[in-house]
């Protein structure tokens, strides 16, 4: 990727290529396509730099409703302003920004909060536009509407975000590290180090070990931890754990007649300090929870599910157990504020970022990045 | 109750008077017991006013285990140590206390640490037993033993608790106080106080306003909670929770075609910050989460359902809510050390106590406190 952008693009459709989902579960097509230039509160980027994370090939296997096609997927990356709509004062032309799936609108009470990383303006949703209204801003050849994914679309050459879903960050940061920080990453350092708030000496389980599990050993490391359990069905990990700081490893193919919780409450002599289910299933919450140490253990739910999925829980264990049990969503990041903690981290060689790189593609192969994903081979494969 | 012990007791039995459950459901009969002396880290106390809580309640009705019958109910109490048993340092005849359901052993890693009150040596569990051994201190006259409950069994003149279930209370407090610290009324307390940490100037909403709920009102207001909203089926409620600092009051069966929640959430322009469900039904407990504010709120449940009951949320939901959900077992208070917070509270004129005791029956006319409660005509008949 590397169009040079140049003023005169401003105000104008810009023709460029974009890598297209047809249809569920199928090969992207590269094709050429026209990105209008952006509306009000919106921003033209340049993409330098895009990542595949898993919920693009969630909702890229989905072939029901929300899903729908053709799509232009893609959500974590890091771009250059190429130029701005009305009504945008925050960042100008040549800015290094990332998008984020989650707004920020900076106006209303949960953005005001520290407590919430919620936008009651602009809320989260799964739509296929824009997220201010219901419109897209890319188009074929054909005249053919093509839809939007997180409000992000960053499997393009350019794409147009709202300014909600922006922020700026220090362009000395190499883009193919930057890029982590606009979604898995932060997602998983955020979970151990704002939603939990991992004290130091505690002992952790992450259940599920791929980009974002690691990530949460990584912000508890962060925060201190002396033990990091790491729970996955692939003992390979094990290996790779250790790189993130994990302690201990347990198969959980591999439990004999015993239940995870059952071995991690006999490893740790009662249950670990925090629990983050980082698989996305709702059966592995309830293992987590049981877990977590009687008495004061916290369990962060921090995987997507099916949409309709359920977790249940007896209702005396709860009263009478001691535990919490939160949801982590962004791993509770301010997207505005919040990632520049995580960006001096890294720029303190605290955060460790490359570690979780382990491929790299040219766009024009960005099935490949899909088919190491799939096959378990990739933590961050980088277009 | 007002007979008199004597040094000469000690080491010997004692013949009392009990009130004895001999079938679920029925009238409790007074009759003549043998109480046996305490054995190691046991102490005998003679009761000097009990109250009837909800628990006593709920297991009286109780048909198939853990029911057992004949049984001596009763928790919440304060009596006065008559002699105790063989390794006891803490405690000399003559003090006051009080016997709390959950024990405090003092030494292993829970009742050492500030965050749990769920002790592991003695864990609390739903015996007919005493705790440390699975024996009574009961019979009547004719050799016939009788169960615990609770490891308390206040409803008897005389009662052996252990060591671990006995905090020493300042005998300048009003016996018929003191004895509201035993249970319900520090549950609700404590809930609000410390396992919620109520910030001031929060919205909180209290599903269920019997005694623990309008103490979860009165540990709220404490913590300067601005607006304190009450949800019960009786409207009748209203009134009496405004000397509880209520403010506003739902009527769970007045709410037309909308949930709870929805009215919550309208009422507060999102949500109450924190949400307790005293009630005991599983079902309101996700009404109570549904009520809480995204982003930051909590939801502790405080009320004990079936034992077999289950909590269902929708796993998204949790994900992607920012809002915990959290057990309170007596209120997350550590029963040795933070009662004497409460105590202190209380001899500063903070915590009113006086308001919950609706009624005062004699020994004799216990059943009478039955009616009152299951009537919901009473909070707290001391008897
Ligand atoms: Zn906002
Ligand atoms: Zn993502
Ligand atoms: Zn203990
Ligand atoms: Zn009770």
């Amino acid at each position: 990727m590397n169009r040079k952008s140049s003023g005169i693009t401003a105000g104008n459709p810009i023709r460029c290529k974009a890598a297209i989902a047809r249809k569920a579960g199928e090969p992207l097509v590269i094709e050429e396509v026209i990105v209008a230039p952006p509306k009000l509160r919106e921003v033209r980027i340049k993409i330098i730099c895009t990542s595949l994370c898993h919920s693009d090939v969630t909702f890229w296997k989905m072939e029901h409703p929300p899903a729908i096609y053709p799509r232009i997927f893609g959500h974590e990356a890091v771009g250059v302003v190429e130029s701005v709509g009305e009504g945008v004062h925050e960042l100008v032309e040549g800015d290094t920004v990332i998008p984020i799936f989650l707004p920020d609108c900076g106006e209303c009470t949960d953005c005001l909060s520290e407590k919430s990383n919620l936008c009651t303006k602009l809320p989260f949703r799964l739509s296929p536009w824009m997220n201010r209204e219901d419109t897209s801003r890319f188009t074929n050849m054909n005249g053919e509407t093509l839809y939007h994914f997180l409000s992000v679309s960053s499997f393009s050459e350019y794409t147009v975000v709202d300014i909600a879903q922006l922020t700026k960050i220090d362009p000395s940061i190499p883009p193919n590290r930057a890029c982590l920080l606009s979604c898995g990453i932060s997602t998983g350092v955020g979970a151990a180090f704002k939603t939990a708030k991992v004290e130091a000496g505690s002992t952790i389980a992450i259940f599920g070990l791929g980009a974002v599990g690691l990530a949460v050993a990584e912000g508890a490391r962060l925060r201190g931890a002396k033990r990091i359990i790491g729970v996955d069905v692939n003992q390979d990990k094990f290996e790779l754990g250790k790189k993130f700081g994990m302690t201990d490893f347990v198969n959980s193919r591999n439990c004999g007649n015993k239940t995870i919780s059952q071995i991690i409450i006999e490893m740790t002599g009662g249950g670990a300090d925090y629990c983050f289910e980082c698989v996305g299933l709702s059966s592995l919450v309830h293992e987590a929870y049981a877990s977590s140490r009687k008495g004061w253990g916290k369990t962060v739910v921090v995987g997507l599910d099916k949409l309709d999925a359920t977790l249940t829980f007896n209702s005396f264990e709860v009263l009478h157990s001691g535990k919490s049990l939160m949801g982590s969503y962004f791993g509770g990041l301010k997207p505005k504020s919040d990632i520049h903690i995580l960006e001096k981290r890294y720029l303190d060689n605290e955060l460790q970022l490359d570690k979780f790189v382990t491929h790299e593609v040219d766009f024009m192969d960005i099935n490949k990045a899909f088919d190491l994903l799939l096959e378990g081979k990739s933590l961050r494969c980088v277009i």
